[in-house]
């Protein structure tokens, strides 16, 4: 018990005090994770308060992770995951670089778009029109849906007019898209399912809500189906969250007919189907045709998200989403919710530079040099890291999602680290899944932010690591 | 039982055409509000159906707002309630409308700041300026506490230079600020005290985040604190969320000496307090002296959320928040998760804008024409609304909050739909209280939008209604 002894010297109460001992001990290991704390009338006697502080101690400890409750035998210690390091460690190396350090870094984890074609002389135009045009009002008005000539843009060059401009909400980017769904429709202990590995930032989201999470396995062409009937038997499913196209990290693509199946088994089983498309645009295979879950449904069952931040400049913060009429009301007032709309001058921009064909000048631009880096990141893969990793080539996008084959001994957080040692960066499949283990032998490689020169130069340094992992 | 029978005729899962019927019945008063629904095995033997299907149609029946369960007793249908159509034709009236149809009305309920003095060519002047300056970089750089010029002239021209620029969260205004904030901190159960009345989007985003909400009703100088002290002996307490100058509605200001013993209480209760500083620009009288909670705290205790775009213009959707050390993580991973981050562009115009004076020389006018407006209202309700309502002068922002007296026969509710089928737009205190009860008294009127001409007018209009109401 001695360990336990805390002197009260501080002025917070003491319950707080108490917590904040036990999580030291916790934090360096004196109490190892999944020991049993004392029970709560020993430890209340032993430090002379009552059994309510030592309560509230305990609580304060569950509620910061440090402690988990097991019905009727007590509380014990929680080492808070590793993972969790790693996953703050990611996400710090691009906190903390702005734009010049990166320069220094063979950046394969970029995960947004590069700025090589875009005018911002044309951008520059655009804006300028919008204010002489719009005056304050440009900085003034704001339709709940969004600005509507963005609306009628958005149904005319990318839906052929077929999409009602009421069905379509602007939303700050697919993650506020996420965010708004679910809070529109995810409700404690809701089920979702999400593919297995999915994107960090949705499942964030999820259990933000509170939801139960089912993973399914990706395939080449999809969610395995048969998992899918099993999970939807025996449970009433919310949604199913997807990214349809060049999936966020695997790579992978829907075939037609699991696009069908799984459309089919949402009306059967009653759940919506959340599409975020978030790279369509950037298809290189002429076996792969665009055809998203949303234009193949008949029942009203999907709810589409798509970014325009990912494929084009990702300080822009702008999206759609288009929801069922079914719940086009809540989602509406989870927007107003949110943040009441997205800046209405950035709108108007991005309208006026898609009527005038920017856009689409920017996108064939853009498509072409990725093409050409997609083809020399597959040889140099090939070529260079031969047996140490498998992939299949996804066929589009901007991502590889290779395995590290058996032989080789070196995990993907230790990959990370040792590349990031070299000045590479990496994403380490851990990242993907909510089981670290899952992960341990994947990664992600990126050529978005990468010219060829300096691919071909990260790749090596990458079989380096795989070929003589030593911890240095 | 015969009404609850189903044809069973369409292609949707049986449970959902179940619960569809039953929802059906209840709209229409065939089933009464609080009358039980029938037992799980009898209606599944009379409908021919198994128990599971049932179980399905009562919890689908649940998580829309059709049925309450009660443990051990059966499950109970429930109205939808009749503040909510008020809430939804409240919201409609300025979804609906824009600019120029607002033009028609007499817009009391309008609850942002108005464009008189804000001048186009200079805010033209700024953005083309931040262009020509960081070229496609306005666009691309995501610094995940948002732009680092902007988050310095805020430390600089709002608090003196005392603030440490990595303590400053950009958001995308002081909506989100509360969301992202209560994403980080507040979980399933946890308690969380709020002003009665009080802003109906804060309500909202607790509620999102499963939280038991006490009220503490607003006195004149904030919320009464033996009642605070009450709730405090018997919860733990996750935090108080406050509008500390000129409540929304009430109008009421915090003493200094409340403030002080609030944050007093935050430390010895271990809770935080949520200050959303959302009008503090608009001071009119001398009596009241400018001090935030967050300026008078010394102990880490408040989570400060200012909106530009409640003072400045609606369009920009830019705000600010300061989180204590201990929680600035999760408030910055909440952040993330939410949208990644804030218009680049925006953030960099509006640094330019504070940088060169326009921003002060913009609140200034806008200041003294409100105070114009402020007296001119607070004269005319004196003048023509006399005997018929009660308030306290707030002495700043751009409200007045009004007490029908007693003996008029109105409720606010009535008195909104009346007013808007003359023309005028007010806001119903039902909007701001958790039960409509409490607010059928009380209304709200707002200068904001609203020149003097107009003013006079529409408080002739509301005295008309007062005094001869009918139901015409």
């Amino acid at each position: 018990m001695k360990i336990y002894a805390v002197d009260f010297s501080e002025e917070t109460p003491k319950y707080a005090q108490i917590s904040k001992h036990i999580k030291k001990l916790i934090d360096k290991g004196k109490i190892r994770d999944g020991e049993k704390l004392p029970p709560i009338r020993k430890l209340s006697s032993f430090l002379g308060v009552n059994n309510d502080t030592i309560i509230n101690s305990y609580k304060k400890l569950q509620s910061e992770g440090y402690a988990v409750q097991k019905m009727g035998s007590g509380t014990y210690a929680k080492k808070r995951e590793e993972s969790r390091k790693l996953k703050r460690d990611y996400a710090e190396t691009f906190k903390k670089m702005k734009g010049k350090d990166l320069d220094n870094y063979i950046d394969f984890a970029g995960e947004t778009s590069c700025n090589i074609f875009f005018s911002i002389d044309n951008f520059k135009e655009v804006i300028n029109e919008v204010i002489d045009r719009d005056g304050v009002n440009a900085l003034i008005y704001q339709e709940a849906l969004g600005f509507e000539g963005l609306r009628k843009s958005i149904s005319k060059y990318f839906w052929n007019n077929k999409l009602a401009i009421e069905d379509i909400l602007i939303v700050s980017g697919a993650q506020q898209g996420i965010d708004i769904v679910s809070k529109a429709m995810i409700n404690v202990n809701d089920n979702v399912i999400v593919e297995k590995p999915t994107y960090n930032g949705a499942l964030f989201v999820f259990k933000w809500r509170g939801a139960n999470i089912f993973e399914i396995d990706m395939e080449k062409d999809g969610v395995g189906l048969e998992d899918f009937k099993e999970i939807l038997k025996k449970n009433r499913i919310k949604c199913f969250y997807t990214m349809s196209y060049f999936q966020n990290p695997t790579g992978m693509t829907y075939s037609r007919e699991k696009k069908e199946e799984i459309l089919s088994l949402a009306e059967k089983y009653d759940f919506y189907i959340v599409e975020d498309d978030y790279l369509s645009e950037l298809i290189y295979s002429p076996n792969i045709k665009y055809e998203s879950f949303k234009s193949l449904d008949t029942n009203n069952r999907v709810i589409y998200i798509k970014s325009f931040s990912k494929i084009f400049l990702p300080g822009i913060r702008l999206g759609y989403l288009i929801s069922p009429k079914e719940i086009k009301e809540q989602i509406e007032n989870s927007k107003v919710n949110t943040d009441i709309s997205t800046s209405s001058l950035m709108q108007r921009a991005l309208d006026l530079y898609i009527r005038k064909g920017y856009w689409k000048d920017y996108i064939n631009n853009i498509k072409s040099m990725y093409l050409k880096r997609y083809n020399y990141m597959e040889k140099c893969i090939k070529d260079i890291l031969k047996d140490k990793v498998s992939f299949n080539s996804p066929g589009g996008g901007f991502n590889f999602y290779l395995k590290i084959n058996d032989h080789i001994p070196v995990t993907s957080d230790r990959l990370f680290y040792k590349c990031k040692r070299k000045k590479v960066l990496i994403s380490p499949g851990v990242l993907f899944y909510r089981d670290r283990d899952d992960g341990v032998k994947y990664f992600r490689l990126g050529y978005s932010q990468t010219h060829e020169t300096k691919i071909k130069k990260g790749i090596e340094i990458i079989d380096k690591i795989l070929t003589f992992d030593k911890d240095n």
